[in-house]
């Protein structure tokens, strides 16, 4: 930030001094009494992609725009990552790992990725790219939203009817749903009972999403095969937890994408050029919305 | 065939009464014998991708053009499954895999698809798709030929001091060349001792193309970290071979890809058709080259 920012002081928590003479801040997780002991932000810059964090927090100063980070290369790494296990159960892997973990020889018939249905709840930054990607690649996507938004290649599915539709087609269901009390908890038995039977969950949204004592009964009972995990209500994810030792769930520790410091740097720098200039912000967040 | 070549009368082996009348032949796997009890062939249809079953046998016609399926569908799949793997390896899915086993978050720094190079043997009709679709997302693509070719995006390194040089610089390395006296065996412990260290090998083109009993050695000494095989020097795979035991080795039973039936018939038939009518063959193999 000071190399983004020449002119400015740069101060790192907790070593900032007097919290009265900081103006803007670059804050992940704000953590319990951060916004009491800097009572004049001017701007608040979110280095995640979510903002939940900030939005449960009953202190954040609710006048003070609150910005989020642009990052072209995190949504590529994002919709890499969907790509990357989208394939993997596509063309079988885990059934090839098991098959070799028994030493059998088991080919299954191939099915091409048009014949595949990918569903994306959420098609924002991260979500619009996934899609984006895995259609180019030939998969049939369709993702969900609130309000209707053109996306070639794309069957887009708006509101509650919407998301019946999508759920009852999709043969992975991918999450990169903003978490807002409208979706939190989202993924519960009642969506899971609404899937195409033995459907593949890929949860690379935010842990509360996942209603997560609902998995393993969505598994047995068969409207879902597998799930593949990037979030989880608590991370770590703690070692007794029942996800870890099931076959079926794939556990990747919050690694589904990540920043680059550079970027987020540079898009920051301009967010408080711009705010000191009184220009429009890039990246602001709605907060009524909560994305 | 019957379907896509109205009027003509098909037989299917073994039932084809008497051989001399047999003009024109579908062959994936030539038996011994065969081509004995047909002496009147006009023309011969390879079924795989692959023509190496019938240069290897001395009973085949050399006067009798053999023609190797076209089939864009089967290069995408194969494409498909070398984008699966090397996005597996390239998120590291080995590693979050072992660490889920032992219940332990350990996330690892990440790369962009263009920090990762891949070296793909062979940019025929499968090496060269394989390559785009690589290259189209977005990784450093290199590509091994005996002549120069033209291929925006890739780089072609040509000969054997091509090979060199693709080698050295491969974090990811696939195998997609024909099988010929001068490219069985290449997979072997000189081969891989010229690789980056620690390089990921996919070999989706024939068993004999590996030295088998080279790879082990190779991911014991860190020239190889990983190893994904669809083909083997026998398949179904023994069931007491090392490979199946080895955690740093994927095994997949040769389903890289398959063919579409309906577009091989419809290529065969119109194949039959031009050979009759005295037209240019589309995929006919120089036998000299063996490919």
């Amino acid at each position: 930030m000071a190399e983004a920012l020449p002119g400015e002081e740069v101060r790192v928590w907790p070593d900032v001094g007097d919290g009265r003479e900081v103006s803007h801040a670059l804050i992940w997780r704000p953590q319990p009494g951060l916004f009491d002991a800097l009572p004049n932000l001017r701007l608040v810059c979110a280095t995640g992609a979510g903002v939940d964090h900030f939005l449960a927090d009953p202190t954040y100063p609710r006048h003070v725009p609150l910005v989020r980070q642009i990052d072209a290369g995190f949504a590529r790494r994002m919709a890499d990552y969907v790509l990357a296990w989208t394939l993997f159960h596509h063309r079988d892997g885990r059934h090839y790992q098991a098959s070799q973990h028994s030493r059998q020889w088991q080919p299954r018939a191939m099915r091409d990725a048009g014949d595949i249905t990918v569903g994306i709840l959420g098609l924002g930054q991260m979500g619009g790219l996934a899609a984006d990607v895995l259609a180019h690649h030939g998969f049939c996507v369709r993702g969900w939203v609130q309000r209707p938004q053109a996306r070639p290649g794309v069957t887009v599915d708006v509101g509650p009817e919407g998301l019946t539709q999508l759920l009852a087609a999709s043969d992975i269901l991918v999450n990169l749903l903003p978490l807002t009390p409208a979706t939190r908890g989202i993924l519960c038995r009642d969506l899971f009972q609404r899937l195409k039977p033995g459907a593949v969950l890929i949860n690379v949204g935010r842990g509360p999403h996942l209603v997560e004592a609902d998995l393993i009964p969505a598994l047995d009972h068969g409207h879902l095969s597998a799930a593949v995990l990037d979030v989880f209500q608590t991370e770590p994810l703690p070692e007794d937890h029942a996800f870890w030792g099931d076959p079926r769930i794939t556990i990747t520790p919050h690694v589904s994408s990540s920043a680059s410091e550079t970027t987020v740097a540079r898009h920051f720098a301009d967010a408080i050029r711009r705010e000191r200039a009184g220009e429009p912000l890039f990246g602001l967040v709605d907060l009524t919305r909560g994305y």
